[in-house]
């Protein structure tokens, strides 16, 4: 899988610890990890509005897989991930969150608390949540004797995200203040994995528009 | 405040149990409690899809000003009610989630896990974040020198949302397969919150075209 | 009740913090706080091990009715307390941890983790949990038809903990280092709680011939 | 390591879901697992305060090296095992909560709540509990530049609990009401446990005496 790692500016110092853990459970699974937010308080500048967005193009574009994303309490990058149609975003605070939310909901982003309970041991316990995530079978039920009713309203969901926005992806964000996008998309790391990687050249001819 | 509770399916049997702690703590507030989802298992059967459509109608119609929802792990119910303009939906395991969620995020919706972690203090844990939910300052921020870009950010995240839909909530609405929105709209105590309590004559129109 | 709190050396910077928040929840329901242990990293130096002495004393000697201790993951603080008759510590992290604590097992102490864990909402959750702790019933059962046999266990556990002793509690601790009891009791708050509201004369002559 | 699992009445239910995630991570580390508590609701009588005279009992023959304890809140089986000397039992909800008790207090018990938080998710929770329980160095201190003090108080308490009974662990028991230790060495698991792995003889010796 290839997998986002994204963080704003109230928790940007905290990057580099995240990122160690990530890439310690996830390059032995053959995984890539990008990290494509701050990854310092002087780094290009980033709230969680602009999470939501990056996690809605690299997503969409088919950029990555993956995305695990987050803020001070975790609660605005995950609402900001999910107004985006394509983004299905899970609030995880412990392992078997990770593990549930593969099994029941096989979302395809992850939002973390990064201040709230971020004490001794969070290290470790992010560790054990992407162990958690990255493993294991998805949409396989949970119980499993609920997996076809999960399956279905999964795939329910996918679809009334779609049909509410009633439009393409790139057309919803044209919607938006486009500022906004802008600044959503201007960091060099994030642009190296979507230009790298997206496998939709609608949404990447889109972000290169915004960007000459 | 009026504050809708709405349950689905997989848990329906705990919703006697959630619906006196919330009336335990509204009630003293001199707020007003609707339950508007499933009663036990033999009720208007509804999925954590439906109660998403159903937080999006009462919160757009402003029947409501807050709703408690959830499903087994919350999960789906907070994606699902995410997906709509005007829901902003938290998700909430403890106490100080609660509290963090007004003073940061100032949504109008949690979901709490109605199974996972769901034992012995489960019924006390549930009070505990109906009164931290229900008591204190709105949009205060923390930590409180955070007030300002919290603020901001809460307001872009609502401008955000309505601007991806583009268009009116009850034509995105429209936008869905219908049966869908008929089953999510079929319980008497959810028609009866939104007809006697709704202020938004297009949206009730709207529902009460579905059910002619 | 009066009402012990107990902070070691790794976390002493955090006792302004708790003690705040304990006293706003103990003053308004006419509770007495004194705090024994460090209040900052110069303070009379004390570890986790030390805290145990000193609530083994001040709940032996009825100086105080409840003691709030804690270390980094609260673990050592827990366990050294344990260890003394007549101490009954839980452990602490949630509210509803602290009700069913005093519920079902009714103890005397609490150890709460000061790191592990202690992020956003830290000093919230500890305000939580001193609510829960110092309201409701005490001995009541959880669930309330297991009233009998836990209360029958509790009391089971007091006369163990004396009888392994086999001895009084001022006998066991002249078993000890008596420099760990030293340091233990070197701290001048602690001997003004011990000293002006012990009931037990012969821990305070026990106290006050190591001090001499 | 031989490791034991014990279980008292109010969960002896839940034993066998337990059980298999214990042997599921324990076996391939090349552990033993001895299931020594109640198998089923009719069982082998056991409370809490049981379960802590066999911890002691099997911790102090070194019949096992490490033992997983709990009742309902867990609560009363860590303070009922932290009783007895040679017994440093850890309260553990979480998989981080296990590791740091290996690095910082390096103890050999554990006790879980059986019923408190247990919904669903609740039995990953103990396999992910158990997996970071047993694998990763013990005792190396966290952070690891606090290894030092960290080793040292373990070390102290270890003498500080013995020297507080300030006699054999045995002579400790005889103070007991000798029915209630009758009580808890009654099971036969229990029995072979301690029988085939003990290597002490007084106090094997002093267990045969009392069913005889």
């Amino acid at each position: 899988m290839k997998i986002a790692l994204m963080m704003e500016n109230s928790q940007a110092n905290k990057n580099d610890g995240i990122l160690t853990e990530l890439e310690y459970v996830a390059k032995p699974l053959g995984h890539n990890v990008f990290n494509v937010g701050m990854n310092n308080a002087n780094d290009h500048y980033l709230t969680y509005i602009h999470l939501g967005i990056m996690a809605g193009l690299l997503l969409n574009a088919k950029a990555v897989d993956f995305v695990f994303t987050g803020c001070g309490t975790g609660q605005g990058a995950m609402m900001a991930s999910n107004a985006h149609a394509g983004v299905f975003c899970g609030y995880c605070i412990d392992p078997s969150d990770a593990f549930l939310f593969n099994q029941v909901n096989n979302g395809n982003a992850l939002a973390l608390p990064f201040a709230k309970g971020f004490g001794w041991g969070a290290e470790l316990n992010a560790r054990y949540i992407f162990e958690k995530a990255l493993t294991g079978e998805r949409g396989a039920g949970y119980p499993l004797d609920r997996k076809e009713p999960q399956v279905k309203n999964a795939n329910i969901l996918t679809k009334l995200k779609s049909d509410l926005i009633g439009t393409t992806y790139v057309k919803s964000l044209e919607n938006l203040d486009q500022n906004l996008v802008k600044e959503a998309v201007g960091g060099e790391r994030f642009q190296a994995c979507l230009f790298e990687h997206g496998q939709d050249q609608e949404i990447i001819n889109y972000v290169k528009s915004l960007l000459h």
